[in-house]
C-alpha cells in the first residue's frame, strides 16, 4: 500500500483528469432516446474540432488498433498494396494488421529514431506507375520511439508524384497533444484513440474520414461489418449509432474535448512542446541520450531515454515503480529493455512533470545508473525560463 | 429540467449500480504494469464463473455486435453456412453480420413470439448430410421480443443428429439474469456483452470459447486480426491483453461480478423470475397482452407488451418519458409502435419495478390507453406474496 | 445484499442527487485561495436566493441543531424567555437547546396534529406588556408530524401586538421545498439544513439574518464563538470563513442550488405540493389517516400516516425496509410505533414516488395490516391527472 | 484553466485521496436505521485507534475550532483559568476561544519558533498552589510554524507538579500523521479534525476523553447543547448521534482510517518524517532557513521557510500558484509575509513532494528570490538514500 496518487506518466493511457473521470460515471442512458442523440452529434462535432476537419467522422467502441483494421477494411480489396514504414513498434504492428487481413505490404526499414521519410515516399510512389499501392499509411507520432513524422512534407511528395494512394495517418498517440490538420493535410483516413491527448480511458477510437476515401469504401471488397462506415455515418447524421455505443465513455469525451477547447488547442499544444523541452533538458543534463535523432521530429508527447550501455531500462523502471510509484514506458520490441519512455502528454502540469524526473533522477541513484545529478533542477529552470 | 432518478428501464443498458459507476472512474492504469495483470486475471476468472465455463474465455474492448463478427470471424471461412433463426430483431441483425461477412446463412423464419425450435434444428441437421453447416447460432434472450430460447434442447437436439456443427449462443442480453451454463450445455462460442445483466455501461464484449471451437479457429479462413482468439489468450494467461483494453469498464467488471457473486448467482436468477413474473401480473391485470406465446419461454429479463390495436406504442413511450422520467424499449423491427419492453433486469428491486409499473399506468391513463386499473397493486400482490 | 438503488424515504436525509454527490467529492481545494473565494461568495448568494432575502446569511459546518443553538446564543442573553410551541418533536427539542443554555421557555403545549395557533401567538404577546419575551420560535414545517406552520400568519400576529420579540423560523425540513420568504414574511432569524430540501448530505447549517437581528447581537449576553456572527459576517463578505468550512459540503450546495434555479424554485414547489397531494390520495385509499389534522397546514415535505390501532408501525417499516428496501421514518417521541413518515421531498420524480407507495402498500400486506387495496393506483391516477 | 491535478501543499486541508472522495460521494442513508448503526460503531472504533485510546470519543459535526470550543464548555465553569501558549497563531486563537466563552487565560507568550517548554509548564503549575489553573492546553503540531510540542514531557512536567489541571491537546495537523498516544501519554481531552492526517475534507472534528475529563464534566458550568458530551456518548453507545450526523464525512472517516491501518500507522508517521527530512534538505541546499528552532521539535507535517529579507513570501506563493498550479499556505498573524509553509502530509508520495519542491525552486528563479540551485535535486537524493 503506497500513499499518495500514482504518476501514470507512461506514454499513454495518460492521467485521465477527475473531471473526466466522473463525466464517465454518469448513469447511463438510453442509447436510443433523445437525451442521447443530443450527446451523439456533440462528440461528433467536437471529435471534428480537434481532427480539425469539416468532413466525415465516426466513433468506434473499440481500441485504436480495431480502427486500425477499420480503416483498412472500409477502403481496400483483398491483394491490395499498401505502403507503410518503420518507424518503431506500431509502425510494425500496423503493417502486421494489414497482412492479418490479406493485404500485401511495402515495409521501408527504420532504424527507430526518426520519422518516415517523406523521400523514400516520393520515391516510392514515382517508382509505382501501375499504381499498385493503394495507400500510405503513417504513424503520426511513434510511441515507441518519441519521433514524429511530418505528415505534411508526406503530403507534399505524394502529390508531387501525381500518385492516387490515399493516405492514412495514425494519430493514436498525438491527437489533443500535437498540432494536426485532417483537412488542411489532406488525409483520406485519421485514425485516432481516446487514452493518449485526449485524455480518456481507452475503449474508443476513431476516424476522420475524406471524401476520397469514401468514395474508395465503395468499391473496397474485404468483408467488413463491425467496422463498417456506411451504417455509421448514416445512424451518426442523426447523433445515434448502428449498435449500442461505448455511452459513459462519449460522456467522458464530451468533457475531454471541453477541457481541451476551455484551454485553448493552441496553447495546450505549446504545453507539450514546454513540457517535451523540460524533459530533454533534464535527459542532457543527466548526460543521457534521446532516442529520436531528428530535432525536428522531437515528440511533444513523450521521450525515449536511452540507457547507458550495461544498464537494464525494465530494472530502473521497476524501482521507480516500487519505490517511487512512478510508472514509465518499457521500451518495445527492438528497444526492449534500451530505453524506458517519458510520458509527458494529457493532463499534466509544472510540478505533476518536475515530480517525474524528480523519482527518475532519485530511481537512478538508487539503482546505481551512472548519471549527472541536476537534471529535475534542469527542467525546474527550464519551467521557470518559459512561464508565461 | 426533471428531478428525481431517471429509471431506466429499457433492456439494457440496464441501471449501473452505483459501486460499478464509482469502479469505472478508479484513475486508469498501466495495462502493462503489475496491478493491471491482477485485475486482467481477475476479470477473466469473474467471467467464466459467471458463463460457468472452466474452458476458454476473451473480453473485447467492443460492443456485443462486435463479439458477434469475432465468433464467425475465428471460426468460419468464406461460404460456410451457419444455420441461424429469425426468433426477432436480433436473430435477424446476426445472420445480417454473417452475410456481410461472406458467410451463407440458412434463416429459419420465424413469428417473432416464440424461440427456436429445437425440432427444426434437428431437422435442418439431419438433413445436412454433407455437413455443410458449420454452425448453429441461436439467441438466448431476444431482446426485442421477451422470448427465450431453450439452450439445453437445442444442445440435445443437435446432438441427437451426430452433427458436428459448432453451437453459438448469444446471451448479450441473459448473462448475469438467466440460468446459463456454456460447459454444461455444451456451447462452443457463447458471446455475451457488457450492458444487461453484468450491469455495466457498453464497451465490453466476451466469448467463452470450448476446446472444439478453438480447434475449429484453426482452420478458419475468414480474416480476422483484431478479433483473433490467438494472441487474445496468449496475452490473456498472464493477465494481459494483445492491444490496450478498455481498463475503466474492466474496473467496472471486476465489481459487478462480485455484486452478482455477493447476491449469489440463484438469487440473482430467482430474482429475475420473480420480477418478471410480478410484471406479467400487472400486464394481465391492465388486461394487456404480452408478446412471448410461449409459456415457458417468457424471459426473465424484459417484457415486451402488445398495444391495443390502434394505438401507438411510441406515443405511450414519449408520454411516460416526458411526463415521469422512465424510459421504456421500442418495438423494433416488424413490431415497430406495437409493443413496448418493460426491461425489468440488472440492478433493480421492488420499489423500482413498481415505480415502473406505476408510471405505466400512469402513462396509459394520460394518453388514453384502453387499460383496466391496478396492474401497479396486482404486482405489488405479487412481490408481496413472493417475499422472502 | 440487496440489488436495486436504495429509497430513502425518509423525511431527510433525502436522496442526493448524483450531479450533488460528484460535486462533493471534487478534489479539496484551498480555503484561503482565490477559488474559494469565488465558492464561498457564490454559495452565499445561492442560499440568499432560496431563503428569499437581501439581509445577511451564514453557513455554518454544523448540523441543524448547531443553527438552532446559534440562533439563540447570537441573539440573546442568560434568563431571556423564548415563546416556543409543542408541534411536535422538533419543536419540544428546540425548546430543550433553550433551557440547556440558560434561557427560559415559554412553552405552547400542542396535540402534534396541528402548527402553531397565531392566535396564541397573539395572545401570549399582548399578555407580555412588559416585554420579557425576547423571541418567539417557530417550526415552519414539522417533520415529527407532517405539518406545517403559516408563518405570515404569525408575523402578522405578532405585528398586531407591537410586541419587539425577533421572530426566528426553523425552516430545516421546508427550504427548498416549500415557498418560504425571509424578508417579506419579516423572519428575523431563518434557520435551514442541508440534507432535505436542499438535497445534500447532512453537515451544513443556515442562517438568513434580519437586521433587527444583527442589533440584537450587539448587546446579547450568552457566551458565542463557534456560533458568532461577527467574525462569520466579516470573512463572508470576502466569500472566506473565520475557521476552516466544510468545503467539499459547499461545493455541494453550489451545484444543488444550481439544479433548484434549473428546475425553478415555483416548479419545486408545485412539486412538493402534487407529491403529497398524490401520496395522500393513496393513504385515504388504503383506508388510512394522516396524521395532520388542519387541511391548509399538510406538509408538502412528509406524510406521518397514523396506524390503525394495534399495529405496531416500525415493524411495518421493518418489513418495507428488510424486503422492499425503503426506508421510512419512524413515528419520534410521543408517536412511536404510532405513525411512520413517508417522505416525497428533494431530489424525487413520479416513479420514485410511486415505488414507494407500491413498497408500502406491499409491506401492509406482507405483515397484515387491515387496508384496502389500490392506493398505489389511486397515486398513478392523481400524478396522471395533474401531469403538466 | 490550467492542466493537471492542482498541487495542495497546504498543511491542510490536505489531498484528499480518490478512495476517500469516492466514499463520501457514496448515497446518504438513514441515520437512524441499521446500516447508520454498523458505520457508527465502525468510525468511533477507527477513530480511538488512531488516537490511541481505549477510553471515549466522540465525532463532531463540525471544524476543529468548534472541538476547541467543546472541549472548553464540556469540562470548565465561567471564570475557570487555562493555561496556554503562544506557540504561533493557533495557539493564540484558541486562547482568544477561552475568552470568548468567559475563561480566564494564563497565556506564556512565545517566539513562533519553538513549542510549549515542559518547564514553563512545571513552573506555572508549580506557583499555582490554590489549584485555580483548570487545565492546560497544548497544541502537538502548530501548524503555523511547523513546530511541535512534545506531549509527553509537559504530562511529565504536569505530574511531578502533583498539578489535578486537566490537559487537553489540539491534535487537529497532527493526528494521522504523526505518533500520538492519548492514553499512555495521559491526555484528558485530545483534539483532532478531519481535513490534515486523517485525509478528509474539513467538516468532522473529535474528541478523545480521558475518565479525568468525563468526571469534570459533571460539574463543568458553562452552558452547552451542541457539543454536550452526555447524549453524543449515550447515542454513540449504540452507533448513533443525538442529532444529524455528517453521515457522508463518515464514509469517508471509514476509508481514510481504513487506508492509514492498510499502509501502518507506524509507516505512516515514518512516511512523514521521511518527507519532512528530504523537505529541510532542499531549503538547506537553496541556503534558506527553516523557521522552526529546536531540532527535536521539526513537524513531520509542515516545514514553514523564512524569506530572505526583503522578499514576500506572498509574492513568491501566488507566482507558484498562478504559474506552477501548486498552493503552499501563507504566513499567518505575526509572520504574514515572511515565511511560506509547505505541506507534506497526508496521502502523498515522493513525486508529489518533489513536484512540489521542483515548483517552488522554479518559483524562487521566476519571482527572483536568491537561492542556490538544487533543491529539488537534494531531496530527491535524500528520498534515494531512504528508500526501503
Amino acid at each position: 500500500m503506497s500513499s499518495g496518487r500514482h504518476f501514470l506518466q507512461i506514454p499513454g493511457p495518460s492521467n485521465v483528469p477527475d473531471r473526466v473521470l466522473r463525466a464517465i460515471s454518469y448513469p447511463t442512458i438510453d442509447h436510443r432516446g433523445p437525451e442521447f442523440a443530443e450527446l451523439g452529434l456533440d462528440v461528433l462535432d467536437k471529435l471534428k474540432s480537434v481532427m480539425r476537419t469539416e468532413s466525415e467522422a465516426v466513433i468506434y467502441p473499440a481500441s485504436g488498433t480495431g480502427a486500425w483494421e477499420a480503416a483498412l477494411v472500409n477502403t481496400l480489396s483483398p491483394g491490395d498494396r499498401v505502403l507503410m514504414f518503420e518507424t518503431g513498434q506500431f509502425g510494425t504492428l500496423w503493417a502486421g494488421v494489414a497482412r492479418d487481413l490479406g493485404l500485401e505490404v511495402d515495409f521501408v526499414p527504420g532504424d527507430w529514431r526518426s520519422g518516415v521519410d517523406p523521400a523514400v515516399v516520393e520515391e516510392r510512389l514515382s517508382a509505382d506507375t501501375e499504381h499498385r499501392i493503394k495507400a500510405v499509411a503513417a504513424v503520426h507520432n511513434e510511441t515507441s520511439t518519441g519521433v514524429t513524422s511530418r505528415i505534411p512534407e508526406i503530403r507534399a511528395a505524394m502529390d508531387r508524384t501525381g500518385h492516387p494512394a490515399l493516405l492514412f495517418v495514425d494519430t493514436i498517440s498525438s491527437l489533443g497533444s500535437v498540432d494536426y490538420r485532417h483537412d488542411e493535410w489532406g488525409v483520406d483516413v485519421t485514425i485516432g484513440g481516446s487514452q493518449k491527448g485526449l485524455m480518456l480511458p481507452p475503449g474508443l477510437s476513431f476516424h476522420g474520414i475524406s471524401a476520397k476515401a469514401l468514395q474508395a469504401a465503395e468499391s473496397a471488397g474485404l468483408p467488413r461489418s463491425y467496422w463498417n462506415w456506411g451504417p455509421m455515418l448514416a445512424s451518426g447524421a442523426g447523433g445515434y449509432f448502428p449498435y449500442t455505443p461505448a455511452t459513459n465513455l462519449l460522456f467522458g469525451l464530451r468533457e475531454a474535448v471541453a477541457m481541451l477547447h476551455e484551454e485553448g488547442l493552441e496553447r495546450v499544444f505549446a504545453r507539450h512542446r514546454r513540457f517535451a523541452a523540460a524533459t530533454r533538458a533534464a535527459v542532457a543534463d543527466w548526460g543521457l541520450e534521446v532516442q529520436c535523432r531528428v530535432e525536428e521530429e522531437y515528440s511533444p508527447v513523450l521521450t525515449a531515454v536511452a540507457m547507458p550501455d550495461g544498464h537494464d531500462a525494465d530494472k530502473l523502471r521497476t524501482a521507480i515503480l516500487d519505490h517511487f510509484d512512478v510508472s514509465l514506458g518499457a521500451g518495445l520490441g527492438k528497444l526492449s529493455g534500451r530505453v524506458f519512455r517519458i510520458g509527458h502528454l494529457g493532463h499534466l502540469n509544472e510540478p505533476g512533470l518536475l515530480g517525474t524526473l524528480g523519482a527518475i533522477e532519485a530511481g537512478m541513484r538508487l539503482v546505481g545508473i551512472p548519471y549527472r545529478p541536476g537534471g529535475a533542477t534542469a527542467a525546474a529552470e527550464h519551467l521557470a525560463d518559459t512561464a508565461a
